[in-house]
Formats: structure tokens, C-alpha cells, sequence
């Protein structure tokens, strides 16, 4: 009988299990929530009873899997297994990950960060079509990513995919890494929010989301690009400043690596494709000319399940 | 007995070759001129006869070598072995280079650009210490580049590695490319220059600088940095953009990639350590705090060798 892969994404309220056939189809998919009370200390034993569990109610063995996957926050020691640094999880210490769910589970078991993860869920499964050069950018409180070339993830020396930390305006936005002019500072959803206030001062015109920010209102990315989509003059030009960065990125990242596709995840991309013809429109001004063409812009397609998908194409490894 | 490397480096006046021992050690080399008339049809067959009235003279057998390698200018289709668009070659139709040379030598045959292949050789045998993630970046009429990662060239769709293109400036000075603001138009040999024009006009103090360019003096980017390290203020100004330009190209390097070291070649880099540490100054400014004490730059130290060294390096996929 086929052996199947079970994927699992940790994330700070929920982590979401499945297990996938080697096609990377998800056969069944469920979820606890995630309890980082005592310094997060229950979340992977939690994680190996919930798999226990599961396995025993559906009267399956741990050799019917080829392994577990998981994306997690955080830095992860891809060798050792072990997590450091994510501090939604209350993770003050090393973790040892992998350890814990061979031990507990009698599963192979590997690791990676969630924005890898889903780069790679989105590569497999999603808008990446399986190609060997893929780029993922994901928009959400911040702008994280993962970069998928010759087939393979690239690490470099940890920090590779730290897309929401290329400067792309220096003396810009002041960004929680200390530096000023991440593009995490204009293309997150708090990013957004922060163009709209500072353009919103200059703002003559007529404009609900003026109005809106004059009265106080609370303001989201999502409020912004409805209002864009609806017309409104200032909502336009904060949209069209998020996609001039983004555009610049996208060509930026193209002239690096060539990439088949860019693709465009997270929150921020809710706004689908009102959003990808602007940045598409600035990676077009702003691309070389071999790349303008070879390269597409693509929405993501796989949503929230892009994380537990990727997170069992790791486990691929152990075939 | 231990099989040896050929190594190959294609170029507009000259074709370098050296032979090479496996731990890439060069122990001959010698080179001819390029014949480029004939819309470049003599180039291969003159490869080839070198090769051979080599072999010959030191009764050298094709089966002694484990491989041809070969940087060239061009489009390079890697798996063909064939060559489009090298303008300075006169090659204006697609070359069968590998079919060419496997036939006429007896040996086997692999092919990259020039920047790739330095890149390779730099990192195999000059600064990048064999490690599994280095950044090549060559600052001469151009500026070009090289990326490994996971120990393995980036090509993405082929275009991977033209750093020269990275939009530094939007709305910048204008590139060969067609577009505006490309790192080469400021950090290329002839950038430099470009700067210096452009500063001078602006400038009021006392330069010899300045004076030089009003007199209509023939300007390089060697005279710009020599100026520059006597305390020139303008050519000291000049040096300072470049150096802030390339720290913010490798600062964005290393978000994206994580490498090792970043390594500087080409030309413009003999200015040597006086512009490293300019450069190093704004990397540390610009580079998200990870990478910063992770990544780092490095001179070139192959010179014009990195050609054949990392030519030859390619022949060692046939090992």
C-alpha cells in the first residue's frame, strides 16, 4: 500500500495536522488549538498525542507513513531539528523538536520556518505548478517569504527568504528590525494602514478613507483596498504606492534568480487580482528585459492549507 | 593515475586555457588570441586545435582528462551547450559549441556565461572558501554576477545573477538594459565615471577632480578612486555614492540569500581594501541585523584566473 505523510502547521492559536498521499492530496485534515501556557512546554507533546490519537482512532501503524513535516515560527536548526526564538509560542529556549516527535510518534520527522513551508506548499501544490524556481512573498502583519531555486529551498546561512527586510526605500519607514525602508514597512497589512495615514495629511481632495481617518475610525488593509476598488482617490494612490514597492521587489528578485513564478500570498493578497495588475504593471516598468517575460506574477492558491501541504512535502525527504 | 580539468575562458581578445589536477590546482595553462572575423566561425575550431596540438605536444591522452569547462560571453542554454548573443564574439546565430568540441577533442564538454564561471572559481579557489552559499559580484565595464546556493550555480529560467540590474534607483540614470536606475550605471567602471560628471557639475570646492574633468581630461574609475584615497573631496564624494549603492545591493543580497561571503571582483575592485570598507560601512547600515554579522564581504583574490578555474570546475560533473 502506498505510504502516505502527515504535515503539520504550528502556528501561535491553532495547529493544523493532515495527512497527504505522496501526490500531496490531503485525505484528512484536523486541528487543535494551540496552548502555550507554562513556556509553550505542552505544544509538542500535544502534537505527538494528537497524532497518536488520530492514528489509533483510524487503526493506522507508523510504518504506513514516510514521515512528518512541519512548519513552525521561529529559527529553525534544520539539521538538529530544533527551534529557537518563536516568541508566539512562548518558546523562550531550545526546542528539541524533531526528538520529541520521533520518540513520541516512531515517525521521521523534519522541520523548517513557516513562510518556507508554505513557499514550498505553493511550489507543490499551488500557484508554483511543481517548477524548480519558484518565489513565495507573503503579506500579512509582516511580509515574510521563501525562495525555491533548482528545485531545492534555500537557506544560505538561515536568514534567506527575509524578503519583508529588503530595503527598498533607505531613510524610509522606521521597521521593527531597526532598519529603515523594509518592504515590510509599506507592504504588510500594518504597512499599508501606515501609507495611508502619512499620504492621508497631504490629502486635499475628496476621500472616504480621509474621512474615515479624520473621524478616527479604525482602519484595515482590507478597508483600504475596498475603498481603492470603489474609487476613492487617496485609497488609489496608498494602493498604488503598496504596488510600486512590491513591483520594484518582484523585479528586483527576478534579476537574482530568474524565478518561473512570484507568488503572492498572506492577507494582503486577499485583494487578488486588483492588486497583482498594479504590482505586475511595476514589475513590468521596473524588470530587466530577459526576465520581464520569463517571469509571472501569480496570486497564491492554496490559502491556509499551504502550510500543513509544504510542511508534508519536507517529509518527501525520507522516501 | 589521477584524470585532470581543462578549463576554457572565452573572451571578446583572448581565449585562456589552463589544466587543472581534481583539488583545482592549476599545472599548465597557456592562451591565444581570438579570431573574431567570419561572424566568429573560426573560434571553436581554433579551441579545439589548441586543445589538441596541446594534447600532443605533452602526449596527453583525451581519457587522462575528466572534462572541458567553458565560460563564454552569451546566452548560454546549458543542457544544449550552445551559445546565442555573443555580440562581442561576432556569434549572431546559435553555436553548437559542445557538439563541437566533444567531437573534436574526444573529451567531454560543459558550458556556463563568463560571470557564472568566475563566480565558481572564485568561490572554489578564491575567497568563497568552498562554502555552499557565496555571492559573486564583478565590477568592471559592466557589473555582472554569480550565486550559489545549496552549493549549486542559480540559473532560474537563465537570467539568475544579473546583479548589474537590480534597480537601485528608480528613476535613475539610464541603462544599456532600457531601463532606469540599474546598479551597473552606477557601480561599472564607466558608472563611476557617470557620477563623477554628474557631482562635478554640482561642485564648488577645490578638487583636482573637478579641475581634471573641466579641462576635459580623459576620466577613469582607477583615476576617480586614486584621487579619492589622496583626499580628493569631490572623488572622495564620487567613491562614497558607489560604495553606498553596492552596501545597499549586497545588504538586499543577503536578506534574500543568507550567503556566506559576498565576493567583489572585477576592475573597479582593484581599488581594494579602500573600497571594501566603504562598501562594508553601508552594508552594516542597510543589511537586516541577521545577516549582518553573518555575511561577509570579501575582495576577490583569483583575478583574471577565476575564468578557467571556474571553468574547469564545471568539467567536474563528469567525475
Amino acid at each position: 500500500m502506498e505510504k502516505k505523510l502527515i504535515g503539520v502547521d504550528l502556528g501561535g492559536t491553532t495547529i493544523k495536522f493532515a495527512i497527504l498521499n505522496e501526490q500531496g492530496e490531503i485525505q484528512q485534515k484536523w486541528s487543535i488549538d494551540t496552548n502555550i501556557l507554562d513556556e509553550g512546554t505542552h505544544i509538542v507533546p500535544d502534537i505527538v498525542a494528537s497524532i497518536n490519537h488520530h492514528l489509533s482512532l483510524y487503526k493506522m501503524q507508523p510504518e504506513q507513513f514516510i514521515g512528518i513535516g512541519m512548519g513552525t515560527p521561529g529559527t529553525v536548526n534544520l539539521e538538529k531539528g530544533t527551534v529557537i526564538g518563536a516568541y508566539n509560542l512562548n518558546w523562550k529556549t531550545t526546542q528539541n523538536v524533531k526528538q520529541q516527535i520521533e520518540e513520541g510518534t516512531g515517525i521521521k520527522f523534519a522541520i523548517d520556518n513557516d513562510a518556507n513551508v508554505a513557499a514550498l506548499g505553493e511550489r507543490w501544490q499551488g500557484a508554483g505548478n511543481n517548477a524548480t524556481d519558484v518565489v513565495f512573498i507573503t503579506l500579512g502583519t509582516g511580509v515574510g517569504g521563501g525562495i525555491i531555486s533548482n528545485g531545492e529551498m534555500i537557506h544560505g546561512l538561515g536568514a534567506a527568504g527575509e524578503i519583508g527586510h529588503i530595503n527598498v526605500q533607505p531613510n524610509g519607514y522606521l521597521c521593527t528590525c531597526g532598519n529603515h525602508g523594509c518592504l515590510e514597512t509599506y507592504a504588510s497589512a500594518t504597512g499599508v494602514v501606515r501609507i495611508a495615514r502619512d499620504m492621508a495629511e497631504e490629502f486635499a481632495g475628496k476621500s472616504t478613507l480621509k474621512q474615515k481617518l479624520d473621524d478616527g475610525e479604525e482602519i484595515s488593509s482590507k478597508i483600504i483596498f475596498d475603498l481603492a476598488k470603489d474609487n476613492d482617490v487617496l485609497a488609489k494612490n496608498v494602493v498604488g504606492r503598496v504596488c510600486y514597492y512590491l513591483g520594484l521587489t518582484c523585479a528586483n528578485l527576478s534579476a537574482i534568480l530568474s524565478p518561473k513564478y512570484i507568488v503572492i500570498g498572506g492577507g494582503v493578497s486577499a485583494a487578488g487580482k486588483f492588486l497583482l495588475d498594479q504590482v505586475t504593471d511595476y514589475f513590468q516598468k521596473f524588470a530587466f528585459p530577459t526576465v520581464r517575460t520569463s517571469t509571472k506574477l501569480k496570486l497564491a492558491e492554496l490559502g491556509n492549507e499551504a502550510g500543513v501541504i509544504g510542511a508534508a512535502s519536507l517529509a518527501l525527504t525520507f522516501k
